[in-house]
């Protein structure tokens, strides 16, 4: 039925950045309700940030509207402009296409967690803002490479091993 | 910039439904948070239902994802199941074309408020699920008729002074 029964929606953790880039959002998980509920045109996913985690790498959308509202607990917006302070019922939109790079980090000592609405379509690229990074997505997956379309370097994705 | 600041954003009534049939919805306001933001892709309003407000005419849309997540009070959602209460961080999904039609209502004595968010196409069609209405949207308007698409008739649509 519509109502969704968020006890029964599962926590996604991980991610899909490469190496040692999947090390930036430890502390993040998600509930994609938007999925749990049957929608296809655009996400709808509850991310949890615990203390101290990042709801992803700072980055910008080509082609896909964004939206957040902030449901617990307070996250710090972050983009070109400096930092914004954000608590339960505030908002913020990022329109396909402008590339202020934006992301909310968690630096109280409680969760916090916002609701987040971006745009599915065929094809995306995202840039992202403070490291030399792009991805291209389409319907065979996700390509993480430099801004210029050649591979990533060790040094970016290196394991911790190597380190 | 993309911290929205909802003091600044207005509080839209009224309403496109025809004749009396606006009566209908009196007692509910929105703000546009999405337009205000420069998103075109989906709408995302905050929606306020007044005590005894309803969101809209129960209704489904062929063509448009929904999403709803209550932010204050509670709402009862009323869909083809039954009725649903719904309290602050309770979320809904409508998927396009699924015929199950649905709206809020806030059966209390205090304030109610929702996140909507809903997929804007070039056209669309909505049925409304208790009465013998239909509407169709494009470029040129709203156009609101029968189900056969025949006009709506004066008993439907009347206003008070020929009650």
């Amino acid at each position: 039925m519509p109502k969704l029964d968020l006890s029964q929606t599962p926590f996604r953790t991980g991610s899909g950045y490469p190496g040692r880039l999947a090390e930036e959002v430890v502390g993040r998980s998600s509930q994609r309700l938007g999925d749990a509920g049957g929608l296809t045109q655009f996400g709808a996913n509850l991310v949890r940030l615990e203390p101290g985690a990042k709801s992803s790498l700072r980055h910008w959308h080509e082609q896909q509207d964004e939206f957040v509202m902030v449901t617990e607990g307070v996250c710090t917006l972050i983009d070109d402009d400096g930092e914004h302070q954000m608590h339960p019922g505030d908002c913020a939109a990022f329109p396909a296409g402008d590339p202020n790079g934006h992301h909310l980090v968690n630096r109280t000592d409680a969760p916090a967690a916002f609701l987040v609405i971006g745009t599915r379509t065929p094809t995306e690229t995202a840039h992202y803002s403070d490291i030399d990074m792009k991805v291209v997505q389409d319907a065979t997956g996700s390509k993480f490479t430099r801004k210029d379309g050649s591979p990533l370097t060790a040094d970016q994705i290196g394991e911790t091993k190597h380190g």
